[in-house]
């Protein structure tokens, strides 16, 4: 029996907004047409899972009705600490269906599963099982801050989250920029949006006066709201937080 | 008068492929609209964007016929060294138009442009004149790699090419393990087709058995192919190359 695929699907970036597009706008059909042909997911939460499957039926009709989809939850350790770092996950018992040669969809609730999201472990068992991963193409917010930066995007590096706490978050800022001054390899990172503020107060008050920031919020959205400029012209001008937008930072020379 | 804004307008990625995908399939359609309203564009090259915007009419009709749309080139030494290395180029007056109101696209040849690729010149140049920036929504080869390797895709760094001269790439080969193994940072690189047999077999006789490698050959295409596994297990089946093939090489732990 030949095994089933394992379909990396992009969700669009309105999680959780007021207003969402509609999903043609940012999906290509061939990741919608693709996606609504799984009736096997893997997800961080079956509920917003299920809601965005409604969304796709919109556009184009489900093979199964929404109530007959199989739909699996990671374990809650992984949404956490990441896949990595949660170490032993052994992803491979989500993947029996694929196995007896259904497809399974892994899905994130905004963007690109297994980038700046959970689901890592779950393709690393693909590999290990002989599934084979097929990525479908959509929004990814890191990719769409970068380029709309205008900072190096030959050599870039995405950190994640930086520390909470106070002392260690300064630290870690000079350490990113030491880095992107030294080597001009672009530093991105991304906060939970209510602590943003406090994210940007920090990167105000450390980086030097030259080092270039640049804040993309609300990507994709109506809102939308792209940065980038010298810290001296931050501080000369600073940036009203809106505490519920997602925004990705950017920091390079 | 109101300013126009820089769209940066993604391209399938496909170019110089013998099949070309239906641009609907990998494409949003509120990208191929956005796009569509566009008849001021810089890109790399004249001729390949006149193509590709004929695929683009070819799904909505474009607002000016082919003949009458204004394209810039990119200097050569842009394309070659990069726009950060090129150092003092100022790519203000390509954005002219948009000064005096009229949107102006950036696009690449393949992908995102000033992602692996030129054009953030272009961008930072916009942030300086103040012209909005909108990047739109479209394929990322090495966010694809990155989200179907398996590998850490919550810390991750593109680093560009490696060099070409044997021992220094050994050496560099090395220093991108090293950090790797060290951090659980993702390290992506990329190669000129032509050199994939080069760099894999470098990668094969330096890394460690334990470390893992990911190959990803064109993706988006009907031909995708995509493997990740320790290195011994690419020592114990090599992977036969396609010199034409683009590919996206990740290692992590």
């Amino acid at each position: 029996m030949s095994r089933g695929k394992l379909y990396l699907v992009p969700a669009s970036l309105d999680f959780g907004c007021d207003t969402q597009a509609t999903l043609q706008e940012v999906l290509p059909l061939g990741t919608l047409r693709a996606a609504a042909g799984i009736t096997h997911w893997i997800c961080e939460n079956a509920k917003s899972a299920r809601a965005y499957l409604k969304r796709i039926d919109g556009v184009v009709p489900l093979a199964a009705p929404l109530q007959a989809q199989q739909i699996q939850e990671l374990p809650r350790e992984v949404h956490k600490k990441g896949d990595h770092q949660a170490g032993q996950f052994d992803a491979r018992p989500l993947l029996a269906a694929a196995l007896a040669g259904t497809d399974i969809g892994l899905l994130s609730e905004a963007g690109m599963p297994a980038v700046a999201d959970p689901g890592s472990s779950v393709v690393r068992a693909a590999h290990e099982l002989g599934i084979a991963v097929v990525p479908l193409i959509g929004p990814v917010s890191l990719l769409l801050a970068l380029a709309a930066s205008g900072l190096n995007g030959q050599n870039f590096a995405f950190v994640g989250y930086l520390p909470q706490e106070a002392e260690a978050r300064v630290q870690r800022i000079r350490e990113l920029e030491s880095l992107a001054l030294r080597t001009g390899q672009t530093q991105l990172f991304i906060e939970t949006p209510y602590r943003n503020a406090a994210l940007l107060q920090a990167l105000m008050q450390t980086l030097q006066h030259n080092t270039r920031l640049a804040v993309a919020r609300g990507l994709t959205l109506a809102s939308a709201d792209i940065r980038s400029e010298p810290v001296k012209a931050w501080r000369a001008k600073p940036l009203g937080t809106d505490e519920r937008m997602p925004a990705v930072f950017a920091i390079g020379r």
